[in-house]
């Protein structure tokens, strides 16, 4: 009886949590990260990671790079997750505090701006506590096809 | 007979190599990576890393994330390459080109602005044939001890 | 008898709207761009500017930099309005759509992140109908004095 | 007989000039700025602005909002000196140093990376004596026409 009671935003957030899905079975760079998706609504996702040895850089804490990764994962499952293939075009990234070996992290994004081209996704990475340790902006793109834009 | 013909730009760019020998040592995610140090004068440096199938995302390319990965690497080792110790604050990154699996990159680090408290590099990563695939603006800041900076 | 039914947090927002005054006094700058001060509570400024003529580009369209102006200018009373003196150290902004002649544009800054040394604000740069123009993201600093910071 | 000598370079920097000439022209914004044009070559321009009272914030400084504007219009000459129209997309800025009334400035735009649709342009704003005290990267896009872009 699930289907009579359905809203259209009960659909909207079925769909997407089902594209987002999709997506990450193919995402085997999300995957080796350890990355899970959390939670999916159209334009908004959040998702976890949890800092791994290999993550570490000379100064033992996480590298930049995974911080960023992480985001940028989020910037891409909120972006795609209206049906559109956007992808990312570039992103800035401000890091607040360091991150040690199993910190686990979350990171919430939410869309600032969305045009039938482009995208602009801000992304929150905190802590299990919820104090942010990295603020990123990203900006993504309609996916051109061969055959138009 | 070497330390007699030896410059002093000679010895400085011999510390400037040590120096990021023994971050890359300590570098146990730039070493997970694949990352190759080339090249190290102070303040700029080359190096490389090969895309790998665990960096692929959902649409078969290189995550950005590995690509940023590999320019704030760069970052850290040219502003790490003068001998006083630098974090990350920031960075920005401009998205080219798809790259695609198996690719070699090179990113090549700049000095663009350096002061004792702060810095700005450059990194233009590229690929075999120097093509550039992505652009990214980092931003340092001198690491603060416990007894001040 | 006004003293007696003031809560804390009316004073603190007297406190903001007192501070951000006198910092516009002081403005000229802000002042010769016309732009009014609508709101200021602890953290967050409302500002308003409307398009003249001698801010127009070779395009018939606002200059960038005077949108980036105004939304400098609230991020510049956003990080003041807690009392301790900060300075933009950078920021960046994403142009969304043009502006013309005669409009008068809204900034909105938001406290995205504050520590006792640094603040990312957030900006949104909108019409008279709400819809965003301009997206911009700053830092600040606190301000050193000769005495040490 | 200066046409019977010029050869292609001399020709495609002549008509580079002309099409900034032609562009600051129009351009009430950069003339109500002072801004000067002192050299063009496809892909690069410098150009000076004195910085005036009416150009002081609450610091007495100068507003980042006109350092910026300066940035900006070195980013849109060099940006429209090949020929297409090209409009500003977004930028960052990084702030190194105050400025002074009557100082000075002077804004290089170099041409980091240009395809047939984007272009990214780092300018370098610095004192007369050579010192740089802001770093600013643009982006900028094909200006998209009525019949396509």
């Amino acid at each position: 009886m699930e289907t009579l009671t359905a809203s259209p935003i009960d659909d909207a957030v079925a769909r997407a949590r089902r594209a987002i899905d999709t997506m990450y079975a193919a995402d085997v760079a999300a995957q080796s990260l350890g990355i899970e998706v959390l939670e999916v609504v159209p334009g908004n996702v959040r998702i976890a990671m949890t800092v791994r040895p290999d993550m570490l850089n000379a100064h033992g804490i996480c590298h930049g790079g995974f911080l960023f990764a992480l985001a940028d994962t989020a910037l891409a499952y909120a972006c795609n997750s209206r049906g559109e293939p956007m992808v990312a075009a570039g992103a800035s990234i401000e890091f607040l505090a360091p991150v040690g070996l199993g910190e686990r992290l979350i990171a919430s994004a939410r869309e600032t701006s969305r045009s039938a081209r482009h995208g602009i996704y801000d992304v929150a990475v905190s802590d299990a506590s919820g104090e942010p340790r990295a603020h990123f902006r990203g900006r993504c793109a309609r996916l051109r096809t061969p055959s138009g834009s």
